[in-house]
């Protein structure tokens, strides 16, 4: 019956593959949402960037060096020597009831009061974004965000086909005015708006942030017009000088779908980010969730919940924002101390990041060959942007690399915006 | 700015929920694929099913007695202490290239030769399952499945509102003729065929192996019609006699996407397995998978990759499988001692289930509350069937209760469908 079974062990660079012929009149066979999923320049350009040579203000990628590697390890072993039956496990589609409790707790520090069974755990807060997406998206709908708006989230609506429209924002974040006006004339046009996507604490990649007024502001236009909001909050906790203002799920709990992650908080390693959902769209989001991904992993569900149950994971978070801020303020100095001044940057008060206009003669996808010969990496504006808008602008993140490198790099960048500038003779 | 912050902790059961009043028109603002999201009595059924009380013969959790904890616990405790900062971190989109060559390693037990480029790292394979349907499936487009299919696999072609067609099956699985014939009609009629989704190994739920001479005709038949074939093979490894075929995958490269999982054969809650994609799909998978999750966690892959590199990984699968045999051998000899005669059912030579048809008076639905009722739980056929077929059929699954349990829970089983007959004059 099977006299050829193989068991040599074949290795990626020595292997030729074998080769059946390709499938004939393959884009036809697609899905006509799949026909934009095409890889991008922009890609190729980041795997350059990151080799070590670089330094990269590109990704927002957490600093772990805050983290308590050994107490982490010591969590996991505990975990698996004591309740790994579980902890192994196939488990809950709508995430870990103990860990939903303690997730509760999490949100009462930006003033949720929360039920744990309007909680669903997510692989990470972008699965969040996909299901909701897959909930309320079809072809052609209407969902609103700033301008600019998170990469991911755009690249997620993309794929569900949704029209993106982007929403002015000003140094306090999104214009409630611009908003209503929007709407109005998006209703005019007979066009579906399904929700408002926004990250009101330092927002990415704009690094401002919301104030209170205004969040009631948008929560009042939202609700009138029948409009969700989808508030995205990975860096809440992370604010440098003062508490940020409460959440806008705190204020209101049938219109507002709340997203929040440990990703930033602990460690995005571990896939564990949360909605938290009114009680109406709780079924759909645990059926979409199944459908998606079965269940999310017991095992990073209950090393996040033994962590929070037996560490000081507030005082961790304190660290962690010291962190970031000794970068942002690395980060603005060296701007002020390098960067030509036609150029304007935002002042971010937590967070990860910067948002950096340059005058509109500049355009920084050309530009980025260029800051990577100078072994700076960064990521041009119109990747936050569904309309092709935002080239002369771009988004740098002080997160990731040491107070020196990020010096480093905004002086090298400096230098390959003031060339540019020379050359295309820019004062 | 914030004065009202409030630090309470709020406890689940004792918090009554703010309630802001419902959003109007909810129906109506929902995409239309979510109108099919609905929980099912089903559900609410398998909730009272997982009393430890019960016997259940339901789920297909796989038995993690045979997994050497310590061992596990070890492997993470050592990867966190030594190489924290990786694994804590997000990872590349596509899966970790190191895992990646290691799943190459384990798939050329099947005969497979494959290149880590291929290899597309998901959140257990049902995530793999989500990216296929979202890359092909179009509203009305038509799948094919085995009669009966894995529920699983149902609800994610349902959820991107596919129309599935289910092709008969005999002892031996998929009958190739009446595949043929399928598509045949089913082009008259105009309507376009996606994939083929099969399960060769020990068919969930049906526990059948599809022999080597019938791959290679569905093989032929569907690279003539022009329709992928995805092979689903989570129990490929877990053969009781003898070494299962070389998978489908083995023999076609280009027309084959292969779905594989580390649940099975290592533990599901670490949620990582991986699809095996033809060349010309690879960008797309990567694309919806990023947009979908961002990337697979490293944490559990390199948990695995270390286990791989480490352990004696295929002496464990071959204790798992001696394991998951005498509970097959103990349902046999129970179906055989206490089941009526006019029932039948499959003798799987490996894998989790037996799927078992009875009179087709008998209503597997309706007979399941008397069945929780005698302490025993299995799955009713029509969960199997996404056209309400298989109402005289159900599935055990034998993977995870003591030899004993499974013993006294067929023994109740008989004894409930037995009283029935009798009520219903059924001989």
């Amino acid at each position: 019956m099977d006299s050829g079974r193989k068991f040599k062990v074949v290795k990626g660079d020595s292997l030729e593959r074998v080769r059946t012929g390709a499938p004939e009149n393959l884009p036809e066979r697609f899905a006509h949402r799949a026909l934009g999923m095409q890889a991008s320049e922009i890609r190729s350009l980041f795997a350059v960037a990151s080799r070590p040579e670089i330094v990269s203000l590109a990704g927002g990628m957490p600093n772990l060096s805050a983290l308590p590697m050994q107490m982490m390890a010591s969590v996991t072993e505990k975990l698996i020597s004591e309740n790994g039956a579980e902890a192994l496990q196939y488990g809950n589609g709508q995430g870990h009831p103990r860990l939903r409790e303690q997730i509760c707790d999490v949100m009462a520090l930006e003033g949720i009061r929360a039920h744990p069974d309007d909680v669903v755990v997510t692989t990470g807060s972008q699965q969040a974004l996909d299901l909701i997406s897959r909930i309320f998206i079809d072809p052609g709908d209407v969902v609103l965000v700033e301008a600019p708006s998170y990469v991911g989230a755009l690249g997620t609506f993309k794929q569900y086909e949704a029209s993106v429209v982007h929403i002015n924002m000003d140094q306090d974040g999104l214009i409630p005015q611009a908003l209503a006006n929007a709407i109005k004339s998006i209703k005019a046009s007979g066009r579906k708006i399904k929700f408002l996507y926004l990250i009101p604490n330092y927002q990415n990649p704009a690094g401002v942030l919301l104030p209170a007024d205004r969040r009631t502001e948008i929560l009042d236009i939202a609700r009138r017009e029948g409009i969700f909001i989808v508030e995205d909050n990975p860096y809440g906790l992370l604010g440098f000088e003062k508490p940020s203002p409460n959440a806008m799920r705190a204020s209101d709990s049938e219109n507002v779908i709340y997203l929040g992650t440990f990703s930033k908080t602990i460690a995005p390693g571990l896939r564990v980010g949360w909605a938290l959902v009114p009680q109406s769209l709780k079924d759909k989001m645990v059926i979409a969730s199944e459908s998606s991904i079965l269940c999310p992993s017991n095992f990073t569900q209950l090393v996040i919940s033994n962590y929070l149950a037996n560490q000081p994971w507030r005082d961790q978070i304190t660290s962690f924002a010291k962190l970031y801020k000794e970068r942002r303020d690395a980060a603005l100095s060296a701007l002020d101390k390098y960067f030509p001044k036609n150029a304007t940057w935002t002042k971010p008060a937590g967070g990860f990041y910067i948002w950096i206009t340059l005058p509109p003669e500049i355009d920084t996808n050309a530009l980025m060959p260029k800051a990577i010969a100078a072994k700076v990496a960064y990521v041009p504006g119109t990747a936050f942007y569904a309309d092709g808008f935002g080239s002369w602008s771009l988004r740098i993140s002080y997160c990731y690399p040491t107070v020196e490198r990020i010096t480093e790099g905004i002086k090298s960048l400096a230098g390959v915006i003031k060339s540019e500038m020379e050359a295309r003779q820019i004062n």
